[in-house]
């Protein structure tokens, strides 16, 4: 849709257009507030500018207690395009991106951020759509010992951030399983561990399961960080609601949700997922989305009835953050790569649960037996019939 | 917030605001598109303009099929204000309800209406916020036989209409328990079962488990009428993914919310949650919320540390429509009565589910698992600390 594409952020139009005494209830209707804007040290602005990424800053705000301290930690999350030719070598490919992430992490350091998340599979271009394995299959790496693995624990080290790194892994100690992988880095530099991609898309152009394989972590492992308890649920799965749900059951305070998506059907979807988790589960959700259009070397279709074609996107970006009380802050843009700081505080989660008791009130038991009885083979669904209406036919 | 009282409908505002350029963009983004604007016959417009009500219609395009017909319905959600003051006797004021709603209804059949769904507890006022039991107990009723129920069942006869009707019943055959129950009338006049609210809030002046039970049927029973498989998720539950969840994977195309809720906390969760769960789900929803605001002959306080007063709400109507591909109808007006008439193909929830595959690729099993495991009272959540962290004090 053409018009979609001379728009970088609805936010942005919303603001400029809304007369001004309407502004604050619009963003509350919409929003759910209006976070607070952060200055951006001039160092980071610099960076900004002289690399070519937008960058934004927020404050979520939250209560103070009397026997806990406020624990305020700033997340960044980190969009990006390409920024070699697909037709490049897979090391010069991958170097281009590692050189400005680099910089995009220095400039989020520079505004102060605890945290880094990255976009899934931030390493190479998103290339399921070519269902080629060569040389794709070369951006995959060791989650432990990876040329981006290591670079990014270098990163975390000099810059005293925990990073949460998506990537292709492939897993030599499982017969060189491919898995759609996020490797949480300490702020140390040491790897706390992984999480795996637990759901995969099939549909369109996202032919990830030809690639890689369902994570077969069901326990749905969180990482607990100097700056919080950290959940990952990448791209996919952020349309299964219980993703979201098991992760904060197990502690995550900030889940993150590294995605890869393109307009068109995903793009009404992008605001109303990640917020409704958050909601949901009184916890962050960070939603980081890549950004921009991916031109491959051989034609490929789409399973769309159009002509075969090159170019894969647009991915749109608009990666956002949202806190318990559904508050979110404005998104990054549409077009360009960019990084978005939020100052959060972590006790916000606690004081919203407190509040509604959705965690509480939330009938485990009856859900857990609910589920195992619908997937029974002879389940029959409890469907009250209008006695009324004619009998089925045998076929129905 | 005084500037939110100020603002009929957030839709309204930004359509006249936005430069008509980017508004076809701004409506894809924030609604997921445009849905299509319905006339409304001049007997329904008279009706509205006569007894003050407001009559909005859309329509919610799907695709055509070569083996199964559209199966297009109308769904009219009914919000409605109280009519008589809470001082009045009780049948007095259901009365005065009743001859509004009795308009309403016949608005929405004159626009083509199918299925009428109204509030909760729309035979009343929502008086939880007392505490006092008498004489507001008195506006339970049989949900067999009641005044409401009876009421219904002439409209739904008369009118050829699929009625869900949301009250207070109070249960004879179970020891006076009080529930509250959404009655499921047929087309014919005739009941087809009930479904009863299945979690209950314990926040502010929503003091309702003081006054009725949670449901025990942990079936999620679902209606199948002349109009399409309905379930019902009253008010609070609508915060709870798998109460919707349940529901669709119990064959419910349209998922009914009759709610009554107030601005403040949960106002901006209004526009996430019920969509939300049309996406995860490929379903169609349909949240309803009571309007205005009720002031009540004794005094309460609210647990808020703010002085006792006498009126409850504002109660913020905003009832829509969502679609399966995320789709949503405008809102209905934040102060005023009114109808909202959707014309929906069912066939879409199918359409949606084989492009996204949600339900396909969703694990039940693991989650079932994941739930039954973490009830365990000895479950150790699998947190991964990063063993550079400080070890933990004893009372950590």
């Amino acid at each position: 849709m053409s018009t979609k594409q001379q728009i970088e952020n609805v936010y942005d139009v919303i603001e400029k257009s809304v007369p001004a005494e309407a502004l604050g209830a619009v963003h509350q209707l919409l929003y759910g507030g209006s976070p607070v804007v952060l200055d951006i040290p001039a160092v980071a602005l610099e960076l900004a500018a002289k690399e070519d990424f937008e960058i934004k800053s927020y404050a979520i705000p939250a209560k103070d207690e009397q026997r806990r301290a406020a624990r305020r930690v700033k997340i960044a999350a980190i969009q990006n395009t390409i920024y070699a030719a697909t037709t490049a070598p897979v090391v010069e490919q991958y170097k281009a991106i590692e050189a400005k992430i680099s910089v995009m992490i220095d400039a989020a350091a520079a505004s102060g951020a605890n945290i880094v998340v990255l976009q899934e599979a931030w390493t190479c271009p998103f290339f399921f759509c070519t269902r080629e394995k060569e040389p794709w299959l070369e951006f995959a790496e060791s989650a432990t010992n990876g040329d981006s693995v290591k670079f990014i624990q270098r990163k975390a080290k000099e810059l005293n951030m925990v990073i949460i790194s998506s990537i292709l892994e492939i897993d030599e100690e499982h017969a060189d399983t491919i898995w759609n992988t996020a490797v949480v880095v300490s702020n140390n530099g040491g790897i706390i561990g992984r999480s795996r991609k637990y759901h995969i898309p099939r549909v369109g152009d996202f032919n990830e399961s030809t690639y890689y394989f369902e994570s077969q972590d069901p326990q749905q492992t969180v990482f607990e960080t100097a700056f919080g308890t950290i959940g990952v649920n990448i791209c996919y799965s952020r349309h299964f609601p219980q993703a979201w749900q098991c992760l904060a059951l197990n502690g995550a305070e900030i889940i993150v949700n590294p995605s890869a998506t393109t307009d068109g059907l995903s793009e009404p979807l992008w605001s109303i997922e990640a917020r409704n988790a958050a909601i949901a589960n009184s916890v962050f959700t960070v939603g980081i989305n890549r950004v921009g259009s991916e031109t491959f070397p051989n034609e490929f279709t789409s399973g769309d009835g159009k002509p075969a074609h090159k170019t894969f996107g647009h991915f749109y970006g608009s990666s956002y953050v949202t806190g318990p009380t559904g508050m979110r802050t404005p998104a990054l843009s549409r077009t360009r790569s960019g990084v978005l700081i939020s100052e959060i505080d972590l006790n916000q989660c606690r004081q919203v649960r407190n509040s509604w008791n959705f965690h509480m009130c939330a009938r485990w038991a009856d859900y857990a037996k609910f589920y195992n009885e619908q997937l029974k083979p002879d389940y029959k669904r409890p469907i009250v019939r209008d006695p009324s209406l004619p009998a089925k036919k045998k076929d129905e």
